[in-house]
């Protein structure tokens, strides 16, 4: 990777706005700033401009022509976001002109820069450790108060802190059995074995709690998966629409951002939940119609929480027959069965539609008693759903996993740690012992990039946006 | 206007970025930003912090949450856009971040800024004078290299000195005027007649000649506007989308800027040209089509250039009668008769076809072979369009109106000077002329905003994009 040459792009979002920021960054930044901004006052160059201040002026092109009134900030290396030298150029926000900055830049030595390529060189630089860098995107893409606050703290080192702990463990229990090695000779064991059982005991115990709380990681960042099931004529399509209310108008604003599908998620009470669409499910012979609604099964099989739809005005044998299989799919998850159009039915009726529910279904459930189309009873299920959802309160200094390819990284940390375990209670040579730990050193740095290839690089910063 | 207040916005384009920047302005726009913002050097307050100087630490919220990382820049009244104190804050560039910080300025004293807010406080600060805020949207709006220039021209002021010179020279006159009618018994005349025909006389050039600008000016600001005008099956719409090839995404990409309406405008090598859509003409003697028809020839009068097409594999008796009718429309504007399908025909069958429109149209026109299918021609007649378009270079020093409203309040004071003129060939008496003089000063200063009111104040800035 080059990282000799200075790159350039706008940083704001894109789209026209009273202002933009253009950052530049590399060793030639101020340099090449130079060539086309001219400070009001002109006896101040910009390399004698003080680090950290601003300065007025313009941006001038190669005929004298003058693009813009800016103001010019300086940053120096280290002492930068990408630790190297950086200028930051607010211009008007118009897209003649931020097109021709960056124009006038490229024609004076600057590359475009490619997307995530300032926070990439902040990892070079060692600013941050990967997983921080990650979290630079996920903060970006943050659009609830939980998934904003576990991307800010891991993006603060929450995570990289545990992980530097455990390696700096699994280094010295390393760093002892193959000083054994090199007197393997003599049978000396300077690691005291028992010690070593608890050590490994204990970091299988941190990592096997970093991998779990992927789940919970995992359905703050991408929205606890939630589905919705039931007959076509329900009312699924109405309760989605009731669900979703708020946060449609954001999800469409979004562009650009580093997520590939917008799903249909709603933000309830500070938490995200993901909506599953599902098929229809009636009792069919139809060969094509029964593969959609395996499909549906699978699906249901995603989902921690089912909303289990029953038009409550036409309960009927169709759906006592297809409960069994639902049934079936539920277990482990927390289920809602709404008996949707009640408003059309008198409390006598909802009572005897509560009781054939609750013979029906042997699981535990909640029942409740909605209107999609009249908005009946819809807060109380979001209530009900934020409670279900039952997100631990994750606070400023807890340590979660919400990235997938940390995730695998830290199972097969957990693979490595637990064959050191049976290792040592099998007492297998040293030299074995140290592969294996080795190797689980290898996936925790994986994560925090001490361990990085220019594939795991790419693949991580191109699904930033550019600019950052 | 209250601009006691404390005002905040994303000034930054709308979505999300690598960046996002927040402006604060008003009297207490460092006390609200020392509420909710703590710098990463405890020992370094905001309020002690040096002008012009860039602090890095936390946005914090009410339960000690940090919301971001930011850098924050400190502008002290009267050097600052605004005129007032002002902070910016570069936050990440998260929908989420940028609405909680804006949501906690608000709650600790800040008030949403209506669009166009900072640059009006500017104006009534003094920091800039009406036409020149003015500038600062259609600098924001400009898509082409003349708009832009023109736009950066008016800003930095431009148009104001040319119209500052006018003023003064008329306060002289009228000075001299009341100060004859102070005498008005004594009958003297202080104000030599025949110097003030000549001043006079040169104050109309100038008026008249700024007047006449706005032709130009409103040209490339707005686009030349410019008639495809033909039968339906002639190729209009072909030829339309052939000319939009480049601009179209960029049109799309255009959201909250200051116009109302985006019409089918592209820009070819710098100039923009406005496409005026029109039905297709035939002769007929439908009443309804015929008003059809008629609305096409009042867009016809609206156009400086005409693209006259027709299908020349088709050239028939109808559109040799139709002919005669839209001849009378092109009188005085740049005439291009499209021959287009010209693939199809031969050589020989070309020249017949020249031939047969060179007897049609005593008109000064230009004939081009086309097919907008193939896009064969249309480099060339993009080149011809161009320099039809024959707009004068306009230089850094250019004083040309591009404002609607300033060109009516130049239309006003040039029939007021006229009447001064008249005035004063006539003989009549001096509070006449006086009262000519200070009418013709009052629109010169609706202008420049010396003469203003709430209403022509709220109908400029609630033009502009919020944040600006």
């Amino acid at each position: 990777m080059i990282t000799n040459d200075t790159i350039c792009a706008i940083s704001t979002a894109p789209g026209i706005g009273g202002i933009a920021v253009i950052r530049i960054s590399g060793k030639d930044a101020v340099l090449i700033t130079e060539r086309v901004y001219k400070p009001v006052r002109k006896e101040r160059l910009l390399t004698d401009q003080k680090p950290y201040t601003l300065s007025y002026g313009n941006i001038i092109d190669e005929k004298g022509m003058i693009i813009d009134e800016v103001m010019v900030a300086r940053f120096v290396a280290p002492h930068s976001f990408t630790g190297e030298d950086t200028i930051e150029i607010s211009c008007h926000g118009s897209l003649y002109i931020q097109q021709q900055i960056i124009a006038l830049l490229i024609r004076n030595g600057c590359r475009s820069a490619l997307p995530g390529e300032f926070t990439q060189r902040a990892f070079v630089n060692g600013k941050m450790d990967l997983s921080q860098a990650e979290a630079v995107a996920d903060l970006i893409a943050s659009t609830s108060a939980s998934a904003h606050r576990l991307a800010l703290n891991q993006m603060r080192g929450g995570f990289s802190n545990e992980l530097a702990k455990l390696r700096t463990q699994l280094l010295d229990f390393a760093s002892l059995i193959e000083l054994e090695l090199d007197f393997s000779e003599e049978e000396v064991e300077f690691a005291d074995r028992s010690k070593l059982i608890d050590l490994a005991l204990h970091i299988k115990m941190v990592i096997c709690k970093l991998a779990d709380s992927f789940k919970v990681g995992n359905a703050i960042k991408n929205g606890i998966p939630t589905a919705i099931i039931g007959e076509t004529n329900a009312g699924k399509s109405t309760l989605l629409n009731c669900l979703l209310h708020e946060d449609r108008a954001l999800v469409s604003d979004i562009h650009g951002t580093t997520r590939d599908v917008i799903e249909d998620t709603t933000v309830l009470q500070g938490i995200t939940f993901r909506f599953i669409d599902t098929a229809g499910i009636r009792d069919t012979q139809d060969k094509i119609e029964s593969m959609g609604i395996e499909r549906t099964f699978r699906k249901l099989d995603q989902a921690v929480i089912i909303l289990w739809m029953i038009d409550a005005t036409g309960m009927n044998e169709n759906i006592i027959r297809s409960a069994g299989r639902i049934i079936q799919h539920c277990e482990g998850k927390t289920l809602f069965v709404l008996l949707n159009k009640t408003d059309k039915l008198t409390g006598q009726e909802c009572e005897e539609k509560r009781e054939l529910v609750e013979s029906l279904i042997p699981l535990k459930h909640s029942i409740l008693f909605i209107s999609a189309k009249t908005n009946q009873g819809i807060d109380y299920l979001e209530n009900q759903l934020v409670t279900a959802a039952s997100l631990p309160e994750t606070g400023t200094d807890d340590v979660i996993v919400t990235n997938a390819r940390h995730y695998e990284a830290l199972l097969h940390a957990q693979e490595a740690i637990s064959r050191v375990l049976d290792g040592l209670h099998s007492g297998i040579s040293g030299d074995f012992l140290a592969q294996d730990i080795r190797e689980c050193m290898h996936y925790l740095g994986e994560i925090t990039g001490q361990i990085s290839t220019d594939e795991i690089l790419g693949n991580i910063f191109s699904k930033f946006c550019i600019g950052k």
